[in-house]
């Protein structure tokens, strides 16, 4: 069957605009705003499945193996590659998978259906592990009194140059100005002070699924938006101790995300003192490798200790009738994790997705030449979409003759859909299909025979599915170790991370020295990851005696 | 078994708070805020569940048959009755049941878990019912540039004095207003008009699940809040046809989801020229009877017509080759359904859900005397809830030692739980239990020696289930119709909104008359019906021939 394949795959039509399965709209169009200026400019260029007229040219991007494909070598290349230039690469991703786009108002994003669909696909994971963990979802008002704002004093300072401000509301000048919420620390405060009495009442642990706003001067696309979507927890509890277990009991949450659902190895660990949350006592920290290994913060869990019950005097009654401060925690994850996703394991070809959070698990293309063929190739892939589907695989068929297979094999892989079968004529007589995976291009991963029979087809896919959910993983891992270098002088540090790698090394120097390594290289403290080698250490910087390594690195 | 519940019933004992096993905070407290000055003078009067001190004595509610149970009657009455003032019993369902607060901010609200839990259950079928009709979710940025809004004339003219507008962002005043959104009409024909192009992108039909923002002048906690959380449909079309068909599957949808989850026998039809939605061409309604028998919009879906898409532009290029404006449609129910729900259903014992959208919909209450039955009945329940649980039911168990059963009673029937099941020692002893149900006080409601045999208590639970099911919807459909007067002149229209009914009666007169009638009555037309009586009909206005009958009410 396999030359079967490949002839199609060769003999690519040119034909107008695909109504794309993923999305009810399938093109991809400049946008008339913001976010780095450069990238603005390079838009129109790219426009793969633009259908202006109907008898314009279809452009297969160049991707995977290369053979055999249908590129018209006068455009340009749909996909900046990735070696080239990340940051170009990264927003080429996002737009030719229809991932999101600009919103009108500078640094704003429209978060479309494929995007989205990986956001609700987190959400319904976090959901979950949040309810087994004891915690009920509510909502808070997202208008928050200047005033309380300005309660918690770091957590003025933090915010203060980032909020957006309502002063107007039905018309009038609003007497007092209100905070769009940037995060809720101070509302919740507020309400957790009337809902707090007796230790009785705690722990009160709640969480919220809500858009967020932080006037960000420099945005990026999932990454740092004016406005994101994010959960945002909230605990308080009788002592010190809960409130740790607590925050160390999410960021395992996260961690363990991360690593089973996103496929992403990342670093958890204690934040300095520098780069604490406003308002915190402790920050703890997912870290995670980028393709371009710039570290991304993809989640935090922040032990507040008393200082916003200090500051809005929520206080409980303990069992010996004394009033104390309750003990709290806050710890959040946003759609920026889309974008840690598309930066880990995206490559040349364009998205590349976990099966556990992909929209589209596996993409079925019937493949035909002749009309005699069409029936029974379409009625064999809709008896394997079903009997793929009853066995809870996201599954799709594209079935439109409007693209060749071979522009759809490109299409998919761009998309990032993990697993590909291909039915063709052949294959109908045989009782059998092909399975291609993503992660691994061309032949190498193009296993042929697989028998259609339901549940020894099921078995297959469930593997092959685990199975590209590991390599990524793996794939990330030894990315990510291949690239932190252990150093124990500061040259060696700055040598690190002029190589563009992490740098871990043991630290026990202060602030001021902390803000030093920013200065001259770039690089910030990213954590001090819980996993910590033994034995007796010195301070990179001070020769002096240190208790832990810290990881240094450049960060979105 | 009877006399066991009732003199554990007549037994009560005093004790301190209860830790709600529905929300981490049990106690309902008087709130700084807003809302009604009359409701917020009132509530600290009700604490029924306050735990200031632990010496207090316990307040169980004077709830149902009142027979055997535990009052204070030196205290107020924790619940105001529903046929001495709708409002207060409204306000005060609410706030004892804890499913909202009032937020800092004049007129928001805090949603609390089990307030939020309702929107869940609503989310939950919604989400599934709007992608099976073929849209997917996505997001779009709350802010709006000022100028967009301008761009549809009767929509500026319907949102403009309602705006929430930041001015500020960053520490800076911002160039151009922008509008926190109060729906999303031009941001998304703003969107959508650079990402359809050909017949091909279309329909492009989404949802989006967001806050939104009105500066109401009266708010009301759920059903008229600054800010509150809905679902907003956006579609475009190649035809009006198709469009009328989207705008009126919709509507559908949401009347489907009125009588079959939330047991509310809404009416749906099309909505005056004066009360469509500002920039429709046709707004379709659904109209719900509230307690107090004024009338609710529960939900609305709009046929936009071209109105947007030749404010925005918003273009394709037809099978021709011609450019035509899109047909769009919109559509959104909000958080305002879960108030709905409440006026509906509710009674002088509190809250009374439908078993559907039930955040719980059975409860357990063991109950012992001896210290010796209480492992037996302990363990005879949890098993009870794992079975339920098997089951699919929602089904929560409160073994708290204390409160005593006769306070649980009351506390779960203003809670609005379905069912009820009590084990006590004798029916560990017989294998039996007893089950309450919510709807039908006292003894007429209860039924003892339901066998505990797994199979046949599954299934007799969920009979009852679907019974209060069934049972709540006859009880408004019953309440609704007797409400309900067929009119043939003003006078007899006049008559009947004097007696706080709905009028129902023939109408081809103008919108002056229209706003003659609101203005004498304080009535409207909630809407002309999708169904029609039969036979030539005259306009009880003006005595010309109409098609349609009108239903007129008071609404909130």
């Amino acid at each position: 069957p396999e030359s079967t394949h490949k002839e199609i795959q060769m003999g690519a039509l040119r034909l107008p605009a695909l109504t794309s399965i993923f999305t009810s709209s399938s093109s991809v169009r400049s946008s008339p705003a913001i976010f780095p200026l450069k990238h603005h400019l390079r838009l129109p260029l790219r426009r793969p499945f633009s259908a202006q007229s109907t008898t314009e040219k279809v452009v297969a991007p160049e991707l995977g193996d290369g053979k055999g494909k249908v590129v018209d070598k006068d455009k340009d290349r749909v996909i900046t590659p990735r070696s080239q230039d990340f940051n170009a690469w990264y927003l080429d991703v996002i737009a030719n998978a229809e991932l999101a786009d600009y919103g009108p108002v500078r640094g704003t994003m429209v978060i479309r259906p494929y995007g989205y669909a990986i956001w609700e696909a987190i959400q319904e994971y976090m959901n979950v592990k949040f309810k087994e963990t004891g915690h009920s979802n509510m909502y808070f008002p997202q208008f928050i009194p200047y005033s309380f704002i300005e309660k918690e004093a770091s957590h003025v300072e933090g915010f203060s140059p980032e909020l957006a401000l309502v002063t107007v509301g039905g018309g009038k000048e609003l007497e007092e100005k209100l905070v769009v919420r940037p995060t809720s620390e101070t509302i919740v405060n507020h309400m957790f002070t009337q809902w707090i009495h007796s230790y009785r009442d705690l722990p009160l642990m709640i969480n919220q699924w809500a858009n967020v706003t932080r006037w960000e001067m420099r945005t990026k696309p999932f990454i740092r938006t004016l406005e994101f979507l994010w959960q945002e927890g909230h605990t308080a509890h009788a002592t010190a101790e809960e409130a740790e277990e607590e925050a160390m009991q999410m960021i395992d949450v996260y961690t363990k995300f991360a690593y089973e659902q996103a496929a992403i190895p990342v670093i958890a660990g204690r934040k300095s003192r520098v780069e604490t949350f406003a308002g915190a006592s402790t920050t703890y920290t997912i870290e995670a490798m980028m393709g371009d290994r710039k570290a991304l913060q993809a989640g935090t869990s922040h032990n507040l200790g008393q200082n916003f019950s200090r500051a809005f005097g929520t206080q409980f009654t303990d069992e010996n009738g004394q009033r104390q401060h309750v003990w709290q925690t806050s710890w959040a994850i946003s759609t920026r994790f889309v974008g840690g996703i598309i930066m880990t394991h995206g490559d040349d070809a364009g998205l590349l997705l976990p099966p556990r959070l992909a929209p589209v698990q596996v993409i079925i293309i019937p493949i035909w030449k002749k009309d005699n063929e069409k029936a029974g190739v379409l009625t064999a892939s809709s008896s394997v979409k079903e009997t793929l589907q009853a066995a809870g695989i996201k599954v799709k068929i594209d079935d439109s003759d409007q693209r060749t297979p071979g522009w759809k094999f490109n299409y998919y892989e761009m998309k990032g859909v993990p697993l590909r079968i291909e039915i063709g004529p052949r294959d109908v007589s045989s009782g059998t299909l092909v399975i291609s995976r993503r992660d691994i291009p061309g032949k190498q991963g193009k296993v042929f025979g697989i028998s259609m029979e339901p549940s020894a087809l099921v078995a297959y896919v469930k593997d092959k599915l685990n199975e590209v959910q590991s390599s990524l993983l793996e794939r990330a891992t030894t990315f990510r170790d291949s690239n932190i270098v252990n150093v124990s002088s500061y040259d060696e540090l700055k040598e690190a991370i002029a190589q563009g790698k992490w740098a871990r090394g043991p630290w026990s120097a202060g602030d001021e020295e902390e803000s030093k390594v920013k200065e001259e290289t770039g690089a910030t403290i990213r954590c001090f990851p819980f996993e910590q080698p033994e034995g007796p250490k010195k301070c990179l910087m001070t020769g002096n005696s240190a208790d832990e390594v810290a990881i240094f690195a450049k960060s979105y």
